[in-house]
């Protein structure tokens, strides 16, 4: 598809954003769809605001663009509320009714953004074909349906179709409330920080390393689920201490001060054979130059 | 929830209009939603001709009605080509925005209308907590999709959800292109009428049985999914054979002159126990009864 013309829903999102990115270095021209003003000025880029909510705006859009391929990343979950927002069922309707105007206006590959949270907890790694789904938050199973009714329709209708099924992301651009931010904006602050026992494993993606994953992922031919993540597993624990001790501030970091939260998966790791092996996406960043990178954006003195 | 507002959606479909009676029989004020003109004049049914396609609508109808039992039958079914259309993501998007909407305005319990294609093929009777879901079909898929969609949300609310999944249902007003309307309107103009092996069983159920059993379903409080069947399975080739009997044409059933659908499963029963205990809902007509009854209405001169 070296010509395709590609179209990206939720393009100023956390995660849009860099899959935007992906998209530009890999040379490709694509039709950025978001409601907030452009992140990225390129001329390899093309801005639109359409309403994705509103069906007949996106019927239109579709035929007015005609893309090859799209890539949907947009969905609510800025919100600390996600996992259990309304918002989860109008974006699993809307998620519907686009996958359905591309395929109508003769669309070749749809791949949809998900999350690891739509794994049921089971001990080991999370395989894409054999971990079971969804989990059970509204969020996952919204996630997890929306998946089901895209790739059953794109299975009829002779149209490619993946699924991307993000990790721990984190790093520049992550809402403020999130775990990595509230640790660092607290001892940037002078402030202790303080979280949970932090015992649960998990897979830390930093989002640059998404947003290139998700890119390589939908300019291959892989098909189904695919996981993203870096296949190494760390304690939350672990991680807010690297964080502490690169801000020189271990001191200040308060393991067990908060409670878990009940229902908390005790692992969350990714089997990346089919990142690796079938959409051909390399390994990425150091852990810690990431973190570092994200010290940095949140301690930036206009977010002080 | 005696006075209990009822809203009813698909109210002069196939299904609909047989649960709308079965609701007024059952002495209730029915807020009835159709687009197509009504079907039944009675002082207590308020008819409305909302689009329910159309999000804001929705959201209007709602907060003008404030149900608060919602019983969501509307769908497309009456095409031969509902097993794969589109049409099934714009109504699993329509049927999410509906729950959505009307959970927002204050509703206490949602009734849903499932089939039974939403059951994996496994062998012996079809449980509602024991059988997998979903088959393998779009349509199966877009309705097991967004029946788990709509209970993750009910539960997370605190709403009350119940899932009717109906079996073989036939009789008064099913579309021409089936089964049993099919092997009628052939005989009854003279033609021999050609079926498959017909070695499938399957349970089934007069759709005015099919109406009474979720109505009580509706107005009962039993939760998650409830077979509508009778329990009892049969040949599609022996229930071709009983109309052809009561017709006086045996030998113009032509068994095993066409081919059958692939893919089709063995056997499809009901097991009713939950409708029968956990809802209330007792047995309906005999079988030879309904047959006679679907025979009268397919043969009258300004059907023929």
């Amino acid at each position: 598809m070296s010509s395709a013309r590609v179209l990206l829903t939720g393009a100023t999102g956390f995660v849009g954003r860099q899959i935007l990115d992906g998209l530009i270095q890999s040379g490709r021209d694509v039709v950025a769809i978001a409601r907030q003003s452009p992140v990225v000025r390129d001329e390899r880029v093309e801005w639109r605001s359409t309403d994705l909510h509103d069906t007949l705006s996106v019927v239109r859009l579709m035929n007015d663009v005609c893309p090859d391929l799209c890539i949907h990343s947009a969905w609510s979950v800025s919100s600390p509320d996600f996992w259990t927002s309304d918002d989860n069922l109008a974006w699993a309707a809307s998620s519907l009714q686009l996958a359905r105007a591309f395929v109508a206006s003769g669309g070749q590959r749809f791949v949809g953004v998900g999350t690891q949270a739509e794994y049921v907890d089971e001990a080991g790694l999370c395989f894409e074909s054999g971990t079971k789904t969804p989990g059970s938050s509204l969020y996952a199973v919204a996630k997890d349906s929306t998946r089901n009714v895209i790739e059953t329709f794109c299975q009829v209708r002779g149209v490619s179709f993946a699924w991307a099924r993000i990790f721990n992301v984190f790093g520049i651009g992550e809402a403020p409330y999130k775990l990595i931010p509230s640790v660092i904006r607290k001892i940037s602050q002078g402030e202790s920080a303080q979280i949970s026992s932090g015992v649960a494993v998990r897979d830390f993606i930093d989002v640059r390393d998404v947003g290139k994953a998700i890119s390589d992922v939908a300019l291959s031919a892989v098909v189904g689920g695919v996981n993203i993540g870096t296949g190494q597993g760390l304690t939350v624990a672990e991680v807010a201490r690297r964080i502490a001790a690169l801000m020189n501030a271990s001191d200040r970091l308060e393991v067990g001060a908060l409670a878990d939260r009940p229902g908390e998966s005790s692992m969350r790791v990714a089997d990346i054979g089919r990142l690796r092996n079938e959409a051909g996406s390399l390994a990425g960043r150091p852990l810690e130059d990431s973190l570092l990178d994200t010290i940095a954006y949140w301690t930036q003195p206009v977010r002080g």
